[in-house]
């Protein structure tokens, strides 16, 4: 996993730095449509990167359709009018590549027939299905205000105060001027991205991580960054040199049960991590959306430090319902004023009250952490299984995680695993092969499993077949 | 309300450009940190606008903390590190100026105690609320994978062919690729905001306008140019003089009832309206959010146009529940393509599939129609109410709306609506004060009132005394 990886991170890198310097001046219209690029000799010198790079980036915006080449006589910005921002690489679902919106659509928009081990969530029926419906039936009755209004700019105050007795269990000390909820935990980094960020600006990321982090950040037009990720967390030696080399504004992760492989963030790399970035200008946002699925709680980047430089995301999507649509933020006061902000100007206000209270109920009683032990206890056994029948295809993890749905594996030497999702999905099975994962698309020999859903003996027999081609 | 709008309006456009033009600059790094900005002759010079423009424009980004002047050298770029996107006036709410987040603050943090003519929405005893709990009681009894799922990409099936099925009766032909839903109204013209504007680019609106857009827009870092707005709709003239001068990426609108003057555009109007952007780059957004409180259909821009350069937006927060949260984009398929796309970065998914299906059920049934036909009759007694009350305090409507429930207000000769507006907020009476939906600043002299939060008699006792003053 890790060997090549800095070189080649260091070369996509300076791609992506290239394209971002051009789609920025394009965006800025400091190049309007109609301009001349500038050579590509010119321009390898004046960015200090090799002709080579230059030409690989303008075939990359050409191929986005924001320049055109024109037989001898170089590059030009496109007038075609409007450019609504393209985010997927082919036009039509069907034609699209596999990137990050294939894995997305493909598990979000198949029938119920479709088997789904690339999928993000658990089966509906291992989920709180009466608890669910329970907290549905006190809603209905509820106070006529809750179910009319907007609600308060930060969201339902039941709610707030259950994640602000979580956060301190975590040793996180929060008081109510540092929470706010969201309508999603995608939103919630949606906000902080829109916040902190501005186009041109550079974000590290796990190397692998989870793929809509790079979908979000193509849409925020800023240059991504991969740190290597080893089992105890990001490759700190590459973490603190990148963060000298390119100083990002921010560094997303998620701390424990790192999503796509399962690793979980020591102490002393999660000290390290705070050191390097401490006195620079480097945001860190821990994505704890796994965290109730930990067999024990493990080392916290927002309780080391406090939520001074770590912002605090998560959502109940995975533990009680994705249908509720329910995120969070926890981060330094000054901060979420101004998210609250720039939630009531993009969405006039949080998540649904409704939502937020019938997430309240479930967290409330006591069937939430019976719950999870449940959920932790059968993931064990399944985990365990999925390993077992997965090596008999010579499919094997990459480490064995404490706790969560997803198995990191590495398929048999020389399989690729795009080509082994686009067999699958024909024959009714999505999967999320490793490349949508990783930004320096060094994972093809990798695949993420959802163990969950790994029960059908039919995607033993589709994998078998799709691997014997 | 109309006179001297024009050369207002091209004052505070040559600003804004100026603002638009630096703020662009620092954002993209061409002018980074600690650099000095260009002196203010020079720079008035380049960008063909006067000296005094420029030191407006720079005592604005001054005071935004983006650049800092220096006795005697002149204006440097801030260097304090991160800038977060700063959106409202002033740091903490308390000392707000009012603008519109203290309007959109102050209406959904506010105690119930509080009384809130200034507010977007009907008091919860107006709004369905035996039809809504039915329909929650409904959710508790449907299928599980709706109920734990994240949903479709595009958004409940069921809302979906209900909207096809009202967009058809009011003559628009859509299929089901030209409809997605969203987590709100105002998130789904954020999300054509992002797919379609850059950094720097013109959006036009109404002058006056929902404050809100006021709010986003500037989220998005835009530069805004008002439209005077008429009874019949926004002044063609000069919608046609600045569609040539200024090339808008978007107009923003409200067709019908509109926000906050209550006035309905006219067909010719709206006939002109698309043929000054036929042939142009400028697409024009349809905000029908109000459309249900007509006594009957009026002309709409994307009936006439097809959705070809019309976008229809639209959310069930006014007439069903703000609290279900959930809203919709008509567009061209290929746009719908993209902003889905966007969605799953931004979001992952739309609407909670919980609210979707609430607002579905209640959408279903015959009770809605009977529902508004109630609803539309209570408010044409409590408008005239309302305006006979009003004017015995000498503020009178700018003119009498075929339906809704906001009055546009003209208060006596001399008196500024933003002060009665902090006047009014310490007495418990929250008020939306017209240079909040002004981009010119020059409806100081009005006030909307929502005629619904207008019955109590303690509201017209605090207007009195603030009046009085």
């Amino acid at each position: 996993m890790k060997a090549g990886f800095v070189s080649d991170v260091a070369a996509g890198t300076r791609i992506s730095e290239v394209v971002a310097a051009i789609g920025g001046r394009i965006a800025s219209r400091a190049l309007a449509p109609g301009d001349r690029l500038p050579s590509i000799r010119r321009f390898a010198a004046s960015m200090g990167v090799s002709p080579s790079t230059v030409v690989e980036a303008y075939d990359r915006l050409a191929a986005e359709g924001l320049i055109r080449a024109q037989r001898g006589s170089g590059f030009y910005v496109s007038n075609a009018g409007l450019h609504p921002l393209k985010l997927a690489e082919a036009e039509t679902p069907k034609a699209r590549a596999v990137d990050p919106f294939w894995v997305s659509r493909q598990s979000l928009d198949a029938d119920a027939a479709v088997l789904k081990p690339g999928c993000g969530w658990l089966p509906a029926d291992w989920m709180p299905d009466e608890a669910l419906r329970r907290a549905i039936r006190s809603l209905a009755r509820s106070d006529g205000d809750l179910l009319s209004y907007y609600g308060s700019t930060r969201g339902s105050q039941a709610l707030r105060r259950l994640l602000l007795g979580r956060l301190a269990e975590e040793g996180i000390e929060a008081g109510p001027d540092h929470l706010m909820l969201t309508s999603s935990g995608t939103q919630a980094l949606d906000l902080i991205c829109r916040f902190l960020l501005r186009p041109g600006d550079t974000v590290l990321i796990d190397d692998p991580c989870y793929f809509n982090f790079q979908a979000l950040l193509k849409a925020h037009q800023v240059t991504v960054v991969g740190v290597p990720y080893t089992p105890s967390g990001p490759d700190v030696a590459t973490f603190e040199t990148v963060l000298n080399a390119v100083r990002p504004r921010l560094y997303i992760t998620n701390s424990a049960i790192h999503n796509p492989t399962g690793a979980t963030l020591s102490p002393q790399v999660a000290h390290r991590l705070l050191n390097a970035a401490a006195g620079g200008e480097t945001i860190l946002v821990e994505d704890d959306i796994f965290a109730d699925f930990e067999p024990e709680p493990s080392t916290r980047l927002a309780a080391l430090d406090g939520l001074d430089r770590v912002i605090r995301i998560g959502s109940f999507s995975k533990t009680l319902s994705a249908s509720a649509r329910c995120g969070y933020i926890a981060a330094r006061p000054d901060w979420i004023e101004g998210l609250v902000d720039l939630q009531i100007a993009t969405n006039f206000g949080g998540p649904s009250p409704m939502s937020s209270e019938i997430i309240a109920h479930m967290l409330a009683g006591g069937g939430y952490r019976k719950h999870m032990e449940e959920l932790r206890r059968k993931l064990v056994r399944v985990r365990r299984e999925t390993a077992d029948r997965l090596s008999r295809l010579g499919i094997e993890p990459w480490l064995s995680p404490r706790g969560g749905f997803y198995l990191w594996c590495r398929l048999p030497e020389g399989v690729d695993s795009g080509e082994v999702a686009q067999a699958a999905v024909a024959e009714g099975v999505v999967l999320a092969p490793g490349n949508v994962f990783s930004v320096s698309q060094n994972a093809t020999g990798f695949m993420r499993f959802n163990v969950a859903h790994m029960l059908e003996p039919r995607v033993y027999d589709v994998l078998a077949a799709v691997l014997r081609r």
